[in-house]
C-alpha cells in the first residue's frame, strides 16, 4: 500500500459533510485498505467557522473555499454545499487545479452537468455524483456501468422522500395535503419552505440526471415537464383506491416506442397497488428501471439524510481515489446518442379524469363525443349523481398528452360540464 | 474513438452465451460508443459445433477452447460454460495469455475465487462476475464499489429463482412441495435434476461470493451452512401465515454483533409479510443489504434467464474493455479484513418449532423447562389438542443455533414429545 495519503478537501460541513468527515475518521483504516492508500482530510470550507464540528480539527476549517480548491495539492474535492453558486465555480476551479470532484449537487448537475463533465475531461479528472440522486441508493453507478451493455427504455421512480412521506400519510390516514405537510414539517421531513420538494423541482433535477445517463443524451432541467403534488386531494386518493391504485409523485424518463426520442417528466400519478413502487412507504425512495435485456429492476432505500448520503459520497470517494492511484478516470459523460427530448404533449399514457356535470340525460353522450373527437379512447366511465349535480369519472386508454389537453379544453366549454375536478395520469401498468 | 477493435472470445454459447453474442452484434454501435472502441467477437468455443447458432458466424466457432484462450491477441474472455472444469483452467490460461475475464460462474467463484483473483492480479488483468449472483440485478458492483465507503452488516436475499417460484406457488395455492416442483419443472423454471437449486447449493455459492465482497473476507463454499427447502410443507406455510409470515429460501450473510466475525448460511426461513422480501414473487430475486451509513437497501430483478444474465455480462464487458483502453484494472479481491467465519452454532436468530406431544397435563411445563435449561427464552407458545394428541408451537426469542440444537435434542428425549414436526428460523424482523 502507498503510504503517502491522498488529500481530500470538503466543501460544506452540514448534515452530509459532517457525516462524511466523521466516517473518513472512524473508518480510516478500512478506507485505506479499500483504496490502496490512506486518505487525509486536508481542509474543510464552511460559512460559519465558529460552529463546533465534532471530529473536524479546527485547524482544517476555513471560510475561504476558493483558496482551498486552488491549493494544487488536492486529489479530491467533495462538494456538499448544494445550489448553483458558489458550487459551480468551486468545482470548475478544483478541476483546473488538478483535483477530481465528488458532488451531491443535483440542482447544479441537472443545470450544468455537460459543462462540468467537459471541465473534468479537459483536466483528465473524475466527476462522480452518486449522492445527487436517491441518496444512498446505488443508482448512477448501476445505470452507467452495470447496464452499460443494455438498452434502458424506462426509468420510473420515487426520488423525493418528502413528497412520498406526505402522499403516504394522505393514503394511510385519509388526511388532506396541508395536514400531511404539517406533520412532515413537524417531523423534519419537510423544510420550512417546502417548495422545492412539493412543486417537484427537486425530483425534476433528478429526472434530468437519470434521463441523461439512461439514454446517453443530454437532458437539462428545462427539458423536464414538472407538476407538483400540492393539488392532490383526499378525493383523489379515494378515486385511486376504487381503481386499485395509490398516488405517488413519480419521475418518469421514457424512450419513445420508435426509439428515436425521449421524454422526462415529474408529476403525481396513480399506480396500481400491485406495482412494487406502490408499497414504498414514508420517506423511502425507489427507482424502477426497464431495459431490453435485464427486464425490470428495482432499487430501493433511504433517499436522503446525512448518513445515507454520506455513504454514497464515500463510495464515490473510494472509486475516485482508486482512479487517481491508477492514473485512470472512470466513465465520463456519455451523450453520444443525442436523442431529441420531446415535449410533454408527445407523452403517451392513460388518464383518470373527474368531471362535475349537470345531472341530466345526454351528458354522458356529450362528454363521450368530445373524447372521441380528440382521438382519446375511453376505457371506463363511472357516473355518480346527487342533488341535481353529478360526477363523471372517466379512465382513458393510452393517448397523447396533447390529445388529452385538447379534450379537457373542449370539455370545459360544454355547458353541462360544471368543472374538471381532477386530471391524473395512470402509470406503471 | 479508437478504430482498432477490442477482441472478445466467448466460451460457451448456450442460453446466456448466444444472448451475449446476439447483443454484441445488434448493439455494436452502442457498445463501441460506450467503450470508446469497437468490440469484435473473435471466437466462440462450443462443445457441439454442428448446432446452428443464429447470428454467430460459423468460421468463429471452435471446439478447441484451450487454443482459443491461448491465441494471445484477446482482450477479454467471456466464460459462460459454468461448472469447475474446464472453466477454471481456461480462465487461468486466459489470464496468462493477457486477457481479462468476465464470468457468470458462481460455483467456480465460490470455490476458487481467491486463486482466480490472484491469477488476474499477477497478470494485471480484470476478473468481473456480476452475472454470477442474482442474474441481471446489479449487486456485485454496488456492494464492492457503491458501498466501498460504508460498513455492510448484513446481506439477506432471495438469490435462487427456482426455489422462490416453488415456495411462492406453495404459499399462494396451498400446494405441497412435490406438486409445486412439478409445476416449476413443467414451466422450465426447474431443471430435470433440481438438486442444485432445491438443496440450496446454488444459493450457497452465491452466499459465499456475497459474504466475501460484503465483509472484505474470504468466504468459501465450505464455510456456508446449507439447508435445502425440500422438507418445507403446506403445514409450515399454515403456521407461517398464523404468525403473519411467509417462507422464503434465504441466503444470509451477517457480521456478528461484536463485528469480529461473520457467518454465511442458506436455509428456508419465515419472514414477516411486511418485509420487502416477502412480496418477491415467482422466479424473481431480491437482495436486502444493511449497512452502517446507508441503512437498508434493496435490489430487485430477474435472477436468471438468458437475456438478463447477458445484460450483466455485457455491463462487465464494457467496464473491462474500458479498463483495457485506459491501462487500468478495476477493483480486485478485497479480503484485507480477513474476519473468521463462524460456524452455524454461533448464529443468533429466532426459531419457530412445532412439536407433536402427548395431550396431558404437565407437558408444557416439561417442554418449557428444557428450553430454559438451554438458555433459550420462549416468546410465545400455542397449544392445540385433538384425539389424545396435541401440537405445541413454540416461537423463541433470539438464541444461538447451538443452544437451539441442544434444546431440540433434549426435547426428542422427552417421553411426552412424540416428534419434532418442524424447526424453522424466523428472519427479517
Amino acid at each position: 500500500m502507498r503510504t503517502r495519503p491522498l488529500k481530500v478537501a470538503l466543501l460544506g460541513c452540514g448534515v452530509v459533510g459532517s457525516e462524511v468527515a466523521r466516517i473518513m475518521t472512524t473508518h480510516a483504516d478500512d478506507l485505506a485498505a479499500r483504496i490502496g492508500a490512506p486518505v487525509e482530510l486536508a481542509g474543510v470550507a464552511v460559512r460559519r467557522p465558529s460552529k463546533v464540528r465534532e471530529g473536524v480539527p479546527a485547524d482544517l476549517v476555513t471560510t475561504d473555499a476558493t483558496a482551498l480548491v486552488k491549493r494544487g495539492d488536492l486529489d479530491v474535492v467533495v462538494e456538499v454545499i448544494g445550489g448553483i453558486e458558489p458550487a459551480r465555480t468551486l468545482i470548475t476551479t478544483a478541476f483546473e487545479h488538478g483535483a477530481s470532484v465528488v458532488s451531491a449537487n443535483k440542482a447544479l448537475l441537472a443545470q450544468d452537468g455537460a459543462a462540468l463533465h467537459a471541465a473534468a475531461e479537459e483536466n483528465g479528472r473524475d466527476l462522480y455524483y452518486e449522492a445527487a440522486v436517491a441518496g444512498a441508493i446505488p443508482l448512477i453507478r448501476p445505470l452507467r456501468e452495470s447496464l452499460a451493455g443494455d438498452k434502458v427504455n424506462r426509468v420510473l421512480g420515487i426520488v423525493n422522500g418528502t413528497t412520498n412521506f406526505i402522499l403516504d400519510k394522505m393514503d394511510s390516514t385519509g388526511a388532506g395535503y396541508q395536514e400531511a405537510l404539517d406533520e412532515a414539517t413537524a417531523l423534519g421531513y419537510a423544510e420550512a419552505d417546502p417548495t422545492a420538494d412539493v412543486e417537484g423541482f427537486d425530483a425534476a433535477a433528478k429526472a434530468a440526471i437519470l434521463a441523461g445517463i439512461a439514454f446517453h443524451t443530454r437532458v437539462r432541467l428545462d427539458d423536464v415537464y414538472r407538476e407538483g403534488m400540492t393539488e392532490v386531494t383526499a378525493a383523489d386518493f379515494a378515486s385511486a383506491k376504487e381503481m386499485g391504485c395509490t398516488i405517488k409523485l413519480l419521475a418518469i424518463c421514457e424512450r419513445a416506442a420508435d426509439g428515436d426520442s425521449v421524454t422526462a417528466r415529474v408529476h403525481p400519478a396513480m399506480i396500481p397497488l400491485t406495482h412494487p413502487l406502490a408499497s414504498v412507504r414514508g420517506a423511502y425512495n425507489a427507482v424502477f428501471v426497464e431495459s431490453d435485456a435485464a427486464g425490470q429492476l428495482m432499487f430501493y432505500g433511504p433517499g436522503a439524510g446525512g448518513a445515507p448520503t454520506a455513504s454514497a459520497v464515500l463510495g464515490d470517494l473510494v472509486a475516485v481515489c482508486r482512479n487517481r492511484l491508477s492514473g485512470a478516470t472512470g466513465p465520463g459523460e456519455s451523450a453520444y446518442a443525442a436523442l431529441p427530448v420531446s415535449p410533454m404533449g408527445d407523452v403517451v399514457t392513460r388518464y383518470h379524469i373527474s368531471l362535475d356535470v349537470a345531472d341530466k340525460p345526454g351528458v354522458l353522450a356529450q362528454v363521450a363525443t368530445v373524447f372521441a373527437e380528440h382521438d382519446v379512447s375511453i376505457d371506463t366511465v363511472r357516473q355518480q349523481g346527487k342533488d341535481g349535480e353529478a360526477s363523471l369519472v372517466v379512465v382513458t386508454h393510452r393517448a397523447s398528452d396533447a390529445s388529452l389537453s385538447g379534450t379537457v379544453e373542449a370539455l370545459r366549454k360544454l355547458d353541462t360540464v360544471r368543472g374538471v375536478a381532477s386530471i391524473m395520469r395512470v402509470e406503471g401498468e
